[in-house]
């Protein structure tokens, strides 16, 4: 028995996607032929205008309805610290808390040598002309850069080239680097000694 | 930072679906965002055309392009043996190996209390209608009935009621149910203890 083409094309496009295998894609798909209709046609539709309900942010690079984006046009928020990360959904964690008013600059990747993904593939260039002209373009000199790209070899390594880079260039600009070391709710006995040896290495004085 | 509603809409569809939470639905949908327009033209065109490009059996209400399917209307296939299971994906699973050269019958789920489902909720009155009307309707007489629902309780269920219902209607219909016991590449040490009593059961002579 053939499987009938319809359900063919279906399995293919989920196959595409991140984390779904071929038997997740046939699941998925079997389960949709289940779904009525106008549920169907309301997923086809939330799927092409995905890109045309979006923007992309031409000061911070992050994902929204307008640009600049809600953030980086919202007058409350502190234009002299920039937060670095690497994907739109990093921002939408560190706002979840609520605790950070700065800005942010989303680099749509890091730096990945494996990958054949170098500094010019992100908006690593626009991050460090964003910072030498901020004074002109009215945006207020930043004081603080926050690197926020993930403790993984690659995020690393972005993190280092950035501050490298930054350092020789604008001298009395504070980068730093988000804290890395045991989560809350973490068991030692369980981590892993990377995670370890950068938790001793930042411990804190009990105040 | 309120999320842009053509993502929001997009993250919805996609936690609609058995086994995508929130997170993952959100990853996909900014996966998707990078991905080139004509893509996401071709998926949404996949959805919508998924049900429209299939037809249920009303023989066997596997899902296929025609009706007749094309297993029933198959003149080479063994019309004395009908193997019973739950989903479309299972006709797709059997018919993989190639060795069934029977028909089947799909039941689009199984009997489940717990969930509001009973007999007449998936296609098992089809199922008796067609056994005791297969004579006559020249599909030829039924001698052997295959229950091949899951091996879970809900299934196991499901087969007994099947057999009881027909044991006594139609008493020279062979029904068997698929072996169970170890699956290929397992080891006892890790069975539980239902497998390891079905394949003690289920232990068969070596010639």
């Amino acid at each position: 028995m053939k499987i009938p083409k319809a359900i063919q094309r279906l399995i293919e496009s989920f196959e595409k996607l991140p984390g779904i295998g071929p038997k997740s894609a046939q699941r998925l798909t079997f389960y949709l032929l289940h779904v009525p209709q106008h549920e169907l046609d309301s997923f086809a539709s939330s799927l092409q205008d995905l890109k045309k309900g979006t923007i992309i942010c031409s000061n911070c690079f992050n994902v929204d309805e307008s640009d600049p984006c809600s953030i980086c046009s919202d007058k409350q928020r502190d234009r002299s610290i920039i937060c670095v990360v690497e994907e739109p959904l990093d921002v939408l964690a560190l706002e979840k808390g609520g605790k950070y008013k700065g800005l942010y600059h989303v680099l749509h990747g890091k730096i990945d040598p494996l990958n054949n993904i170098g500094p010019d593939e992100i908006f690593l260039p626009q991050l460090f002309e964003r910072i030498s002209a901020a004074s002109a373009n009215g945006y207020g000199d930043p004081k603080e850069l926050i690197i926020a790209t993930n403790p993984t070899m690659e995020g690393e390594a972005t993190a280092m080239y950035i501050s490298k880079n930054l350092k020789s260039q604008i001298p009395n600009l504070k980068i730093t680097r988000i804290g890395r070391g045991l989560p809350i709710g973490a068991d030692i006995e369980y981590a892993d000694e990377m995670t370890l040896q950068r938790a001793m290495e930042g411990r804190n004085e009990i105040i």
